[in-house]
């Protein structure tokens, strides 16, 4: 039995920006999605709950676990759509895997920066069976925290190399634009409205941040044969696409139970079809049929995802020199002497 | 704004063995007791949901959050009864505690040491309004990691100092009078059988690991007037007392939900009349109300307890210069801009 089972490797921000570097970020959100798709190709295997959610006035704490029967995860996300105000980030995370067999932590990771690029790579991997071939230009509707990711995912995965970025506030566009110049685009076009960055787009990426029921997207912006990559809705009563177009699509989803209260769907009727992802990946339902079919992939973040970037984390850092640790867990020499650890520790002499 | 707002304060094993001894394990019960009271006196201020299980063979993960609308507290814990064959902990824990308006968390904490600390106090805290006056002898069957943290709440809270230990391993029994020597008892008693540890005594305290129906007490050896303190019966599957002597009992518990499925309760019917404890503090319903009563603390822990610990180690450590800080949330300067934040650290710069 290791030694060290009472300490907790620790991955923080640094420590994961450091990991993601050492990696190459596409080269990441490739590996990654491989986990990705590892996992919802054997999706039974997993125990599935809806994430539980504790809102508030000002926004929504939510904890999303899953398991695989060998490992345990789970993430702590919260969505603050006005702390950006503040100077705050509207979305931070921090995840954990443990081992079923016993119980304890084997991972403790910052998870904002993962749930970044978790979020892209699952993007792309839907985009995979999804979008339209031989088009190699994408939409990028709402430039803020997410959108690159989504980019180089999607340049990674699928070899989209022509960006048309759009946003309410246009230094978000430059910002988007600026972030992506050297990473190897044929084109990168800011546009001055959503209606224009979507033409000729074979992809429309939408990850807008309001907390509201909004119309990114209007029936006569979207015509036949493309993938829409809907991500910001993500919460009841946050919406980004027009129920028109919802309606002449194929909708594709992670889990319908949660998707159906946070997704694009809650627009429609409670027994809309949808068709589960993991059907398209294991060969059980086609993905794209035909090339005038509009498929809609209604992104919302499940918890088997957060689960395959942890395990992803935990293979590429295991056993690494630099780990830090933290000493999370009470580990007494007699497991029934809790008490006796407590008295006879050095944190009982006088400092 | 907080410029460390990206970093959250962190409770290690030790850190919290360091904060109990600086305060005085009694003292530290003490007032976690009170914490205790007064979250259960605004009873109706909190979000509630039974915790969150993922069952497995050798045992159980769970989360158990809540929120007072201010705070949101988590607990993440596991109970694997096995785990003692491999010299681990049965039981290990740590938790969370976050501001609810920005979602971001304040307190990271280890909670093995800290659950123990607070099972202990509020089996007290029950004590306080449903044991017999007058009778300072508590048995304590079931000598584990809990033992000592039972006895010296009882102690510091109601004035118990006699107690009559008994356990089916001897060993067990000596180990926690061993290590309750030195603390001001005016008796501890190794007993050679549970019948002979109840002779006498005003308070029964059960506290036994084992995940199966046992029979700790059967009903020839509880007589009138006592006051049982039921902690060990804590998930499906695992009670401690026999059925008939929760019929003759009145019935105590935190939250009726989660205490059907848990606790010693889950052996009688659905709708089996129980008092919640809640009630009792707030004065909306009697506890002891005879001298010959039985009363029975069901005892399963509930989040709301978790939180109260949070809450006051939050307050016990908040500013403090020794503190400790983790990097664990991802702070960039525009939060609009992840990427950036990522491309720009010095994580990007060669080794």
């Amino acid at each position: 039995m290791d030694k060290q089972l009472n300490v907790v490797p620790f991955i923080s921000v640094d420590r994961m920006m450091r990991l993601v570097h050492s990696i190459g970020v596409e080269q990441f959100l490739v590996e990654l999605a491989q986990y990705i798709e590892e996992d919802f190709l054997r999706w039974n295997s997993f125990d599935k709950t809806p994430r539980i959610a504790s809102h508030s006035v000002d926004g929504v704490i939510e904890l999303m676990p899953t398991s695989d029967g060998r490992f345990y995860g789970f993430k702590y996300v919260n969505g603050h759509p006005k702390n950006t105000r503040d100077g705050l980030q509207t979305v931070t995370a921090f995840g954990l895997l443990a081992d079923v067999a016993t119980g304890y932590p084997v991972l403790l990771s910052e998870m904002t920066m993962l749930t970044a690029l978790r979020t892209a790579a699952m993007s792309a991997v839907a985009g995979k069976y999804l979008a339209p071939k031989g088009n190699s230009t994408m939409a990028l509707i709402g430039n803020g925290a997410q959108s690159e990711f989504q980019a180089l995912a999607f340049k990674a995965l699928l070899g989209v190399d022509k960006l048309r970025l759009y946003d309410v506030d246009p230094a978000a566009s430059q910002k988007c634009a600026r972030n992506l110049a050297r990473h190897g685009f044929a084109s990168i076009e800011i546009c001055s409205a959503a209606a224009e960055a979507v033409e000729g787009a074979g992809i429309i990426t939408t990850a807008t941040a309001d907390k509201q029921y909004a119309t990114i997207l209007s029936d006569n912006m979207v015509g036949p044969g493309v993938h829409i990559n809907a991500v910001g809705g993500d919460c009841p009563g946050k919406t980004e696409i027009h129920s028109d177009i919802l309606l002449r699509s194929d909708i594709f989803v992670e889990f319908p139970p949660q998707t159906r209260i946070e997704g694009e769907i809650q627009q429609l009727a409670e027994d809309h079809p949808v068709i589960e992802l993991w059907d398209v990946i294991a060969g059980h339902a086609a993905g794209r049929s035909s090339e005038r079919q509009i498929t809609l992939f209604d992104s919302v973040g499940f918890a088997i995802e957060d689960f395959s970037a942890l395990r992803y984390v935990y293979d590429k850092t295991v056993g690494a020199e630099t780990l830090e640790f933290l000493d999370l867990i009470a580990d007494p020499d007699d497991p029934r002497d809790l008490f006796g650890m407590l008295m006879r520790s050095p944190a009982a002499m006088p400092a």
